[in-house]
């Protein structure tokens, strides 16, 4: 099932950030390189979001991974979903059959985490792949559809929105609806023009973007305000029935569409040692990303907890920290081929950022903070030249170009209803 | 549901080429128009076979209809489904409720016809909406996929395509997977490089493209044969029980695919009197497209059977009878206002045109018919100056470009896997 090969075999569970940029910097390299996501394409999650709210086509942020790895020889890609791992065995079971592996990444990356709530999860919309983010771009067309023949007493529920969680995901989602609201709806829902479309943005915290610097929070907040989304801050989503959300200090908001984005957990396969899970679902590994107790398993990411001093809970589950563990861990492969000693990961905060709309980003580098016109170019330049392939930017440049001067949403189309299971 | 309005109402039923463009010329005019279509977009058919080869994303040949209707006050959208109509109550019940009409215009279209076949009908892939375009999509990637792990005897079922049916449609599709297989297969999956990957296309008539010139015919079964496409004339597919294909010559192929193209019917909705339903599920109108013993319920387009001496069978099933009936439908709409008398309809015939990849393509004009490279731009042309909006054309423009220059198909995503029901 697999080619076989006179090199030893790294098996990288998971296409994502880590997991393509460590297969890319092992492009032929003398390691026989497997790897296995269960699409057929890298998702660029930074903009998901915009393809939930019809700003972008999923193409435009969608990568053939096949296509990363034309003529490199070493690589073989395999579409399936990882069931088990077997650290001893050293193999993986998975859709297509077991794989053995003399070394093991896991880049499994990250999962919704709805902290027991199951109400929550059963009803809320999420938004870590492609086709969630098309579920979540048919519900919100759907409702309005939807709003037009309603009672009276079912419409309000089919107008209101809620975002659960303000970080980057929360605020950016929230913006872009509130974009949607006051570009597109009227124009496209002239019926629905005098009536309340309420975007709810409810975090637990005192402040949105809380990882971010107190000036980049203040400032997301208002720009929140400035289009009209209403937060509720220091507040919980207690339980979502799919019609109901139902806040934890006692407001009660109808509501067809709860879009959650306030927990992530690593994404786990079975089979991993019960020993070396961490409570948010993450695997600990060592400082050279080798999962604690096991040489030949590596874990990178999201899915992987590196605690230090400096950092006892662990990097944050952003793609930076994934792609230079991947860059570590290559390069540790290859020091190990030379008998060389491993070296260990040191982790370059380049800063962060998020947009809330037009003209309105947030930006934290590491010795400055800037916010409004100039952070939204800034915030478009690096999401612009961090997506893989030359097409994809161009086509998301053109779009972004067309929406900035059309003020339109252009992919409002409901291709595949959402259907509740 | 609908609101009120002083003015007569005419519900049209469907918002393809035919109803879109009926409530076009009817906007700002003195009648409510209800559009309703099952979609929230118009579906641009010509280009769903490109669709369904990764060369285009369905959002560019897709427009959202509530767009196209921006600022006409008397246009009314509602996406829903048309379950039965009532010509004597005049009321059509739908998914959303019961809508009344004054006059009522059946512009549903076309269904796929398996003359019942049912083994065929329930195994081969149809290509007649944005959804089936991408299972088609999703099916032909998920085979390749597969091919790579099967076992040697289940291999070449997943490496054969059956195209059925080289109308325009077969020819196309047939075409452009030979190109996906040239260009784009022996890069991405070097593994099948040595494998036989056949696409077959099977007519049952002694040419393809047979409603258009002998010349063209023979220059595109030319370019099939060019592109390594294995055609097989004057035979049917008699059975397909989604792993075997059955010809009427007793060809045996394996095949995990069968792509339908040879037969489409009138698409009827229920409560539609049999009386007016002639063999291909057409609905017989006169020469102002009114059906047959209802003065205000029209048919046009694929669903219309107009007869005439010249014309026995009715005008073919393309978008320009339909979008001329719909011009001739609204200017009689004006007419009866004004107290004229109703005009009849008219077919001027621009001509017809396929397209079999790249440089390849065959036009038959009223008075001239060419083919080759000349004929590929035209096609070309033609078919993006008939896209709605100029987004759609630009985002056409630039994956035909990049297609053109990079041999690529960008959109080989199986964004939902296929499943079979």
């Amino acid at each position: 099932m697999i080619p076989v090969s006179p090199l030893k075999r790294i098996v990288i569970a998971g296409g994502g950030f880590g997991g393509m940029a460590l297969a890319k910097a092992l492009r032929n390299k003398p390691y026989q390189v497997v790897l296995i996501d269960k699409n057929n394409y890298h998702t660029f999650q930074p903009l998901l979001y915009q393809v939930a709210t019809g700003g972008l086509e999923p193409d435009s942020i969608a990568f053939p991974l096949r296509k990363v790895f034309h003529g490199a020889e070493n690589v073989v890609f395999r579409m399936a979903e990882i069931i088990n791992v077997d650290f001893d065995k050293k193999n993986v079971d998975t859709t297509i059959g077991t794989i053995a592996f003399d070394f093991l990444v896991l880049a499994t990356g990250s999962a919704n985490n709805f902290f027991n709530n199951t109400s929550v999860a059963e009803n809320a919309m999420t938004l870590k792949s492609v086709s969630e983010a098309l579920n979540i771009r048919s519900l919100v067309l759907q409702n309005l559809e939807a709003a037009l023949v309603a009672d009276e007493k079912d419409r309000q529920a089919l107008l209101n929105i809620v975002v659960a969680g303000a970080g980057p995901t929360g605020v950016e989602v929230a913006g872009a609806l509130a974009e949607l609201r006051r570009h597109v709806i009227p124009n496209d829902y002239p019926e629905l023009k005098n009536l309340a479309i309420n975007i709810y943005i409810v975090e637990a915290s005192e402040r949105v973007l809380a990882s971010m610097s107190e000036k980049s929070s203040e400032k997301a907040l208002l720009f929140l305000k400035k289009l009209g989304v209403i937060p509720r801050l220091n507040v919980k989503l207690d339980s979502y029935d799919g019609n109901t959300a139902v806040l934890s200090d006692g407001t009660i908001i109808p509501t067809k569409i709860v879009v959650w984005s306030a927990g992530v957990k690593g994404k786990l396969t079975g089979g991993i040692p019960e020993s070396v899970i961490t409570p948010g679902s993450r695997i600990e590994v060592n400082s050279f990303c080798q999962v604690k107790g096991f040489d030949s398993v590596y874990a990178l990411g999201d899915v992987a907890m590196l605690s230090s001093k400096e950092n006892p809970k662990g990097f944050p589950m952003v793609a930076p920290v994934a792609i230079q563990q991947a860059d570590l861990i290559a390069k540790n492969f290859l020091r190990m081929k030379e008998g060389k000693e491993l070296k260990a990961f040191h982790y370059f905060d380049k800063g962060s950022m998020a947009t809330v709309g037009r003209n309105k980003a947030v930006v934290d580098l590491p010795f400055i903070s800037f916010q409004g016109l100039f952070a939204w170019f800034a915030w478009m330049f690096v999401h612009l030249m961090s997506l893989v392939g030359f097409r994809n930017k161009l086509m998301v440049f053109i779009n972004w170009l067309w929406s900035y001067f059309s003020y339109d949403r252009a992919v409002r189309l409901i291709i595949r209803p959402y259907k509740k299971k």
